[in-house]
């Protein structure tokens, strides 16, 4: 399955007295982005919810190679890097829509939960269906 | 009772490219002066929800009368201004802790309803001694 | 001219421990779809900016019809429902995008200022193209 | 110099719909920490600014040890783990003001930069008297 960036505009409440997109809303965008990998995979979020399984974050990260403004359009790219029973790796590459310019590489590691019982648990005996997806759209 | 202002530094994320306080955190604010009123009275709000009170936020609205910057610290007065057992109208003063100067005017309007089965109630009924604390101090 | 709705899709992070959209990012949303009025009509905002004007809030308000959640996707509808050469008022419809359903009804007042000078001004002296797409648009 | 952990009570707002404070936040409080830091060493960040140096990140990474609710309050304690000409690296510890057990560490890294100019730039020739300042205050 290609997945294709996920798009977005930036808008004027992202902005700080520096003229530039603040740094906080990368982590933001990380989420939108994920959410959107979940619905192009045809597995959406809520659903892995109402099925039982919840993400926890355990990390995150974001190096800033470069500012977004205000009027910007920008591209996320999402990939699974890495990926075991119990947690997941995802990265993120964030470049200008118009130029391909990369802005920001970021990076979010999530363990698999019960969302009832808020223990942690394998994605492959819980939900195999979504691990082996996962499986299949991993990055090696 | 007297109550105190509630104390807010600004805070450098909350800044916008205009080099101002972006307007939407004084909702932001407003919240915050409003727990801090809570716990001033002695009857904070998780304590309201445990025992079966929730506040639902009906209207809210802000005049704004001069600018606020990033290093200014804010004062925010709290008042009931119009209390009946169904919902309640609380003002907010936010003035420069400084000079006193007027920045902001603020109202939001609230209903009560029971935390467990999401309907409107009675709060004279439901919760008669937060009724009687919020008769006493409200204002004229 | 017809002003299409500016389609907004939840994002987790709007949401609070209630299970709703926090009230504040309403504000948000009543924003981005200013912006997209002003790109819809051919006018950005960065353009009215570069050629001289901006526009400072002078007050906000909203009220909460109903609750929007994460996974709802809602249509904010905008018009200029009052314009003079020195102020306009915007007004906002929010209803849910699959029912229709009105979720919040806001309004917005906003002053022009010469974005260089940084004081109040005629919009009609300053931009009159731009006053007079205002006067168009306005609704009765 | 003993530098004293920020202390930051949480917010309502800054919860989500699992009833947990959304881990963007954190981003948000290390800056309010970075920012208190600054002023407990007697050179806030705006007598920075004014005397020609600004800051830019670089990178951010946070790793999620345990969950913060609305109601609790924690303690945020930085330190200067390493410094050089051209950029610093802040760690931050969030911890429980009540019990002490640890919520997140987290840590930023920074460049010094020209702030009229908007150029990289070594403090120790622009501002060495905060360069000296960081040096004896920097954990080896």
């Amino acid at each position: 399955m290609d997945i294709k960036p996920y798009v977005r505009k930036t808008h004027y409440y992202e902005t700080d007295q520096m003229g530039i997109i603040h740094h906080a809303n990368y982590i933001h965008w990380m989420e939108e982005a994920r959410v959107d990998f979940m619905e192009q995979i045809g597995f959406g979020y809520e659903r892995a919810v109402k099925e039982g399984i919840d993400f926890a974050l355990l990390g995150i990260s974001c190096e800033y190679k470069s500012m977004v403004c205000f009027g910007d359009t920008v591209n996320i790219q999402v990939s699974l890097t890495s990926l075991t029973v119990t947690k997941m790796t995802v990265q993120y590459e964030i470049t200008d829509a118009l130029t391909g310019k990369l802005r920001t590489r970021g990076e979010s590691i999530h363990c698999y939960f019960d969302s009832n019982r808020k223990r942690p648990v394998s994605l492959k005996k819980v939900l195999p269906e979504l691990y082996d997806l996962f499986t299949s759209l991993s990055v090696k």
